[in-house]
């Protein structure tokens, strides 16, 4: 029965040692350098539909246009288009690169050390410039709206304190890295749980629901690159004065979804998957 | 061929017997702790993103704000909201707590002896506390909006009787408790069905189906927890005097739901359970 | 390995022999009264959810009320309510009756030779009498407003031909039984196929699909117990001199839904389906 | 344990040598010709559907009618018409015709080498024909509304010039084929992935998120058999002088879109599947 049980466990059940720090072997392997490919495609594919959707949503409803108040996809429309994304990109890139699309995210599994400081890093760095790279597509697609909408930017809204919004940031993240740490623990089928694996949605659907709650707020980032992407490209003085509050919300963020899953939730857990494992695999 | 049957019941076929009214054992697990603080962190974020948007759907749809009457997400995204927060949260703490992240859920599924009455009361202590904080939260972000905007508190609107409000939301909660008692049926996988088991998706749209249908009689409760978070923060006197539809309500509706489902689709049941243990187990 | 060729064909794969026209033996058991149960509590509350939507949706976008245009669910909320009800319910009530919750679904799987004579006459029979207690309810809770926003029936629009309005009907309820006559198929996992069985939600995305093309035309039945309960609690005169496209429309769409899945896509499968068990059973 | 091991091979991760240019035995078999069958069905099925929808919308909230702007399924409903269909679609013809539904999505698949030559011609004669007949049933039905409203065509927007309506078609286009890649990838399970295979759920999404993001621009084509047959049966000037925007667009995307997942994604990726076949099949 030792192939049968090595095939079950080769699925979704074994914890994987932690990642080392740096990780010299990985650089020389092709699959490094096609997860770097596939974060920084997905992560422009990403900000090119959705700020190209809410240029579009924004033209489409402008009062001064005399056009139908009702006529673009809505609030509504955007925050499924960030969802929506999500979920197909995270669902087409989880095999390449993990799916991270997002630097928050990528932060929060290397502390959690499931990813290497130096992949933590490249990730970063090919999300960026991906994030830049689709909004600047949208730029040169709408050259007539897209200054005139505001770019795509996060922005704190009027009415609101820089405290506020740090907040609303640091919890949007939680949501979102804690959704991410849930779908993928590979201690989910270990557990009394009735609850199959269906990771790629919850995730995407965690973001459509922060986007519902804190567009009002701060355009929701809960992404770096999404909005440093939005802030280069756009390059207005208001986007770069908040731009700090986009980098340490979502990480902050990050940082107490990490915790409370492998220190809160994980805690004493070890001993369970034990006694699981030898019972299944004996 | 023990080992591999065991695996097969260990995931979702069996049969657990009725939880103790009291089990003083699981007070000395660490387990039952954590699955208090997921309970609590849960509801915690099931109300901070939910009332936050409501209030920033009424604040950017309020005409006195010169705002455009369709800016916001609408009702529809508001059902979003409630809908897919159930589904992320029961996905993310299902192998914690359960994911009750209701009291009405807690209460029908102690009926059906699921779970012992020290973990049901603290559970929905839990719960209370968790929404209680969320709303506050979401109060400190919107200052200048929560109190105008109604404060997402649970209210029978006007021109329907109390017991209209009291026979929507036991109508509701039954709709959603038996959606869960559906899907975390452990006879589900024995039984000759093409469905599998996706849990949390169904529990997720119950609650947003709910919400299409009586958001405008009540502003849909089928949540103890999510009621009293917004009556304590928001304090008004009509949110307080209508409360206690938002408790009886929710339990009458999880009470049905779980004896519809005990006595009346699983009555007769156990024979047949039974009979496919022995075929499949021998 | 007989046990275990057992436990996957008892999951999916069997192709189960025709059912008889009249089965005395169904009639003796509990488990034939508790699929009529559940299909006459499943169509109740799915008509109770639907029309609660379409009437608050109607009450709270009225002109005369001085109300908000864009203040309900929408139109689109409205399809979500449809479809929404269909894949939870189908979801809850797969494994007790089948979830049929449609007098149209019922006659093509009739057809197919998936349900006995007598079965399919008496789901039908309960179905109706759980829309008419669902749409009864509706009534009850909104004295004010049913008569007043039209009941929830469904009608021919101005502008349309009774054969247009005839021919939506067919088309749509071709979509909804195709659908579940393919989330259904015993072969779909003897065949070739990347697609997993997750029937109960693409069935309720063609029930929500089917309402945003043809509201505007018949207010989409697609389910004769839908109209029928409608019709009857509303009992007004166009509703009812139009009734009979109702009927007569779902039942013509689902008998060429059965008639393309048995004779056309089925048509030469047989062989196939019989080499593949031989040498998975073997 | 062979038997087990090829019933797991058979599910989804053999990786199939590659289809030849032409095929001659297979113009000699049923299955072929019901593949024809099932994609000219699935394509006019549709267009029914997604071109009912978009006249339905604009008759409905025409402002010369006096109806409320508000009043029909909205934008956001055009573009879930869209990306639902093809997830239901996708499901019940996956089994019989690989669910393609779209020639560009035959081409990307057929420079794969995932289908011969002749059965991507067949297809989309096949997929061209329905997608007419699909579009005729809609003028039929709406005789008063099809010309005035636009007839559902594909034509570049006010204020765009070519190479944008282009490279949006591209774009948009490679999303889709990316995600089929993506989710058809018979690699998927072999890889250390937590993703399960949901196939048509990812790929009805990718079209319902392109729709949001490019209905501005063209209207969104990324599929030269939808936007032939409105235009064959719209037959206005502006459509076909734009329509090989939506031919050469949609191509150019999938071939890109093969490109990226042949080359960059699953480079270097044989011998990794060949090492986890050894090891579960010995």
């Amino acid at each position: 029965m030792g192939e049968q049980g090595s095939s079950y466990s080769a699925k979704d059940y074994h914890d994987p040692p932690p990642a080392p720090l740096i990780d010299p072997s990985e650089l020389g392997k092709w699959s490094f350098y096609r997860a770097l490919i596939a974060e920084f495609v997905a992560t422009l594919l990403f900000l090119y539909i959705t700020v190209l959707t809410v240029i579009g949503y924004k033209s489409q409803t402008d009062p001064a246009k005399n056009l139908d108040a009702c006529g673009g996809v809505g609030i509504l429309g955007i925050a499924w288009a960030f969802g929506g994304m999500i979920f197909i990109l995270v669902y087409c890139t989880a095999g390449i690169s993990g799916g991270h699309i997002n630097p928050a995210v990528t932060f929060g599994l290397f502390l959690a050390r499931k990813v290497s400081l130096i992949r933590a890093i490249m990730y970063m760095v090919a999300q960026c410039l991906g994030a830049i790279c689709g909004v600047g597509l949208v730029k040169a697609f709408q050259k007539a709206y897209y200054d005139r909408y505001g770019g795509g930017a996060n922005e704190l809204a009027a009415g609101y304190s820089t405290g506020t919004g740090l907040a609303a940031e640091i919890i949007g993240t939680f949501v979102l890295v804690y959704t991410v740490f849930s779908a993928t623990d590979p201690k989910r089928s270990a557990r009394d749980s009735h609850v199959p694996v269906l990771a790629p949605l919850p995730i995407g659907f965690a973001v459509f629901m922060v986007h519902l709650a804190t567009i009002p707020i701060t355009g929701t980032g809960i992404n770096p690159a999404r909005s440093l992407g939005a802030a280069v490209i756009y390059n207005n003085h208001k986007a770069w004065s908040d731009h700090w509050i986009f980098w340490v919300g979502p990480f902050i963020g990050a940082a107490i979804a990490a915790f409370y899953h492998q220190f809160i939730l994980r805690a004493g857990a070890v001993k369970a998957l034990g006694s699981f494992r030898s019972s299944s695999q004996v």
